[in-house]
């Protein structure tokens, strides 16, 4: 049992206690025997004790009852530890991060602090004092980071979810490397409250799992506003089954970069036969404005940003920083405000630049990172090939993008390659969904654990924020003459439905035959519609065009929900014919006795 | 004939012809005698001959046909020098700005390039090397900066209206002291295009006028999304009658700054009056989040943004720029970027703190300037009181805000005060709205030309498409329960309305007494409302908020007009208690009886 998902259900349905859970986290630590994947590691008893006050409690309520999570070792748990794999920065909070208040109020349980690249410096996972996670995918490999624990304790089984933080990659590139799941949030959608920063204006606190529902069900939990300056309110959509033909932006052929490696390529052509497979419209991109924006992440004076983290000790203590990360943070010391202006401004022009690219596409699909470099490759050219890793991830929290990086094949060298879908911040759910969509199509297993990958079915649908399902009786059925119009609004057919028996259906004068609902009660029967969803601004065209006697109502289906729905005035249709005998206004405007008065 | 829209209407009835309006402004210029006020003035005969081609062309499709304009000399006119007060820096451009390309394309006519702080940089206006305007107000004051010459030429009556820009207030204090109207619009609402910037984040061009209609008429010519990095596609909503209660944030008593002026707090005091006379509901704000973000302006990082402007022509020839605005532009050339970062995270902080403030009120209503200072007592202390003028606009941009200036009264010592209305960016002809209203209910004077200020009707408004009406009759009402949702559906009040006598009003049962309308006809009564108009976005938002039995159809208005409103099913409330006999669900609350079943 591996995934966040199956556990939970053991969990709640009592098939597996959470001591038992517990007990085998701390075995499979021990059949890794991989002493740089945790910082901090809580002992077994803390953890079990815990365990053990939860499931006195119960699962009422707790959407992470009884998960095991691990959490990267930049963000802040109460009594453990904050190093930011820099011993001479660690400090004890007193307080958890906001992100891991959320997830322990859910039920989770904290098993540790997971090890990273120094001050989240890095993509590689090799640049910390405290030795580096072994690759359990492959071991030549590096682990990728800055994420690298978090990363490999999820892909070697050891808990099905962790905490990671990407600024430039550090919650994708280890993804990929690692054959799971990384979902980028939106920057501000998770609070940044008690996470060490790295560029705090680019920081975003992510999600490690073997699936996307997994992911999803963390960020669930730890998404919302707080008071952190950076946090911002914004919705999150539900997994959903994705539009049946998205439309995808893909690297024209040109502006591929692999660096020399055909199986890297391959990959990103096999995802993309995979999409196509899948119905999903692929548009060729200017990726320029994109690779520009991701030279100025490192170019430019964001490294100010980390200096203002590691300045002070680089000054008086350069011994206890790692030369790497020293040697990439100290240009941030002398960058001017002018010089940082400069940038701020070529950023902005690039986000302008590339508003209608993004307006035009439901998403953005990229490789993870170009190639996977082996551990050695990086110690012989530390910070090149690190850099070369952030190509298609140093852009994305600068143009102010989510992303779900995910995996899509393994090549014949044991490789894993990923691809990473990309919108505008605030849609993290439909990237997620698409995401979703495109791992289920394929034949994956979850990360380093041999098991198949099994999508679990979609949860019922929740209320969608940006969404309204509007019922639909007349001409705006599928096939008659304005459901071309509901289209245009952008409604998509969600499900034929019939009302509870208390309505009647009214015919209502003019050229063109219409019916209308009225809700009688007893007396009433049911009328067979459809149910369409709608976005909120289609819902308010739609009411545009509505004349009187109908408009729209609360209908009650057969099986007790209430949709937005058309109604009729009851006064203005009590003189109307009543055609509730058809049973619906398709089968009405069929019959014979229709033109009959 | 002082105002724009006067002129207009006379060009377009042919009770005036251009040439008799050219003519009459370079009289003026004449009589006015004031050299300082223009950097560059066109001939009189190249003008006329513009208005002559405009005349043989005709006034269709041209909103501002024929109207005399003047533009700040930091904003390019195709072939005129734009100099930004620094003759070294002087350039002939090619092309128009973005703002006076559109101005052109709709009818009106440049007069000239008009005087300004060098650089954009002052609030007081004599800090130019082309002498400074004189106050046509009152003689010993300052004309207020940076924004002087075309301040002046407006209360002048040389022209109706004139661009400005304002980015620490320049479009701001110059207005309050020539007793006349600055419109700031929102950053990015007007395209930078070919302005000169001061803080090139932080700049936008504005308008001046003598009414609030003629600054719209001229914001709503130049508004509108271009290629410009800093330009925004959002909505300019047009002058409308502001909500009949509008709730606006004032000065707490301990958090007002006059600096020893008891005429300016008496000036305070009388606009808050008047407001309440007019209906408003004042509530104290905190004033000291927007302060420190005012001081952050200008000791914090973005005096880096001037010397991105200037630093070059501060090095190389340091006489060819004016001694204050190197003194206040040097710092920006050593701030570092680690400062700069450090500033935005704290201001980001205080935007993120005065969030709820702004999200409780239509607007903040503030003094535009905390006094007015003679020209003598500026030259005696420069910088410290051109700072003080900053009091209340230096935090606006920085804080993303809309504002529009206007005139409350004159002292009896001859000087003129204002108030400035603020609300968050893409509220600004809401804000303006509110501004006509203030100024309609005053006893105000045009400018210095001694009119008296004579409100023309609200025109009529145009549909928008992409807004829907909807008529609201219980707790949606203003002032009621559910008006702050409506509002944060980007809800705007139109008008109280009256349905045809056609209607019953119905009470819901339910906790919070709500009332349902229902159609009868015959055997009904006209019953009270208000309409608001949403995006319509906000219309699905609303509709996914309305509970059973109610919903939203067509109502038909006393004026025969139907428009989208709040229906009840008829059946459904066929038991309730009825209610019409109130006439509106306002006059019931209200009502002893409210209670009684």
């Amino acid at each position: 049992m591996h995934t966040l998902s199956d556990l939970l259900e053991a969990h709640r349905s009592g098939a597996r206690a959470l001591a038992d859970t517990v007990a085998e986290v701390y075995r499979r630590i021990a059949a890794r025997d991989d002493p740089a994947i945790f910082i901090t590691l809580r002992p077994h008893a803390d953890v079990a004790a815990e365990a053990q006050a939860l499931a006195a409690r119960g699962a009422a309520g707790l959407p992470l009852y009884g998960i095991p999570i691990a959490v990267k070792d930049n963000i802040d748990v109460a009594g453990l530890p904050t190093t930011a794999a820099c011993p001479a920065f660690a400090y004890v909070p007193e307080k958890d991060a906001t992100a891991v208040a959320r997830l322990k109020a859910a039920g989770a349980l904290v098993i540790g602090k997971t090890n990273l690249d120094q001050f989240a410096t890095g993509l590689v996972g090799v640049r910390s004092p405290y030795g580096f996670p072994k690759n359990p995918f492959k071991a030549d490999l590096v682990p990728g980071g800055s994420s690298s624990g978090s990363a490999v304790a999820v892909a070697s089984g050891i808990v099905p979810v962790a905490l990671g933080t990407d600024t430039a990659g550090s919650g994708r590139v280890p993804a990929m490397l690692n054959n799971i799941v990384g979902v980028k949030p939106s920057l501000g959608l998770v609070p940044n409250t008690g996470l060490v920063p790295a560029c705090r204006s680019l920081d975003c606190i992510s999600v490690f799992a073997l699936t996307v529902d997994d992911a999803m069900a963390v960020l669930e939990v730890i998404a919302g506003d707080d008071a952190d300056a950076y946090s911002r309110a914004m919705p999150l959509a539900p997994l959903a089954a994705p539009p049946p033909a998205p439309v995808l932006g893909v690297l024209r052929p040109d502006q591929r970069e692999f660096f020399g490696d055909p199986d890297a390529a391959a990959a990103y052509e096999a995802a993309l036969a995979r999409w196509r497979k899948i119905g999903a419209r692929l548009v060729e991109i200017d990726f320029a404005p994109f690779a520009e924006t991701a030279r100025l992440l490192y170019e430019g004076p964001w490294v100010a940003e980390r200096w203002i983290v590691a300045g002070d000790l680089i000054e008086y203590n350069p011994a206890a920083v790692h030369p790497i990360t020293r040697a990439i943070t100290e240009p941030g010391g002398t960058a001017s405000a002018a010089d940082a202006f400069r940038a701020m401004y070529r950023l902005k022009a690039l986000r302008k630049q590339v508003e209608p690219t993004l307006a035009a596409i439901d998403a953005m699909v990229l490789p993870t990172a170009p190639t996977a470099y082996t551990v050695d490759a990086v110690q012989a050219e530390p910070i090149l090939l690190n850099s070369r890793n952030g190509t298609y991830t140093n852009f994305v929290n600068l143009m102010d993008l989510c992303g779900t990086a995910v995996p899509t094949t393994v090549a014949v060298s044991g490789v894993p390659y990923g691809i990473t879908l990309l919108a505008p911040a605030g849609r993290d759910g439909e990237v997620a969904s698409l995401a979703r969509a495109f791992m289920a199509a394929g034949d994956l297993t979850l990360g380093a654990t041999g098991a198949p990958l099994v999508a679990p079915p979609l949860p019922a649908p929740k209320a969608e924020l940006d969404r309204l399902e509007v019922c639909v009786f007349g001409a705006h059925l599928s096939g008659m003459a304005l459901n071309a119009d509901l289209k245009a609004m952008g409604g998509r057919f969600v499900a034929e439905a019939e009302t509870a028996p208390a309505y009647r259906m009214k015919l209502l004068p003019g050229a063109q035959p219409r019916p209308g609902l009225v809700r009688v009660g007893a007396g009433g029967a049911a009328i067979s519609g459809e149910v369409w969803s709608l976005p909120m601004e289609g819902v308010g065209r739609l009411l545009a065009t509505i004349p009187a006697p109908l408009g729209l109502g609360q209908v009650e289906l057969a099986d007790g929900r209430r949709v937005a729905g058309f109604l009729a005035e009851a006064g203005e249709v009590a003189q109307a014919r009543d055609i509730t005998e058809f049973g619906g206004f398709r089968t009405f405007v069929e019959h014979p006795q229709a033109a009959a008065v």
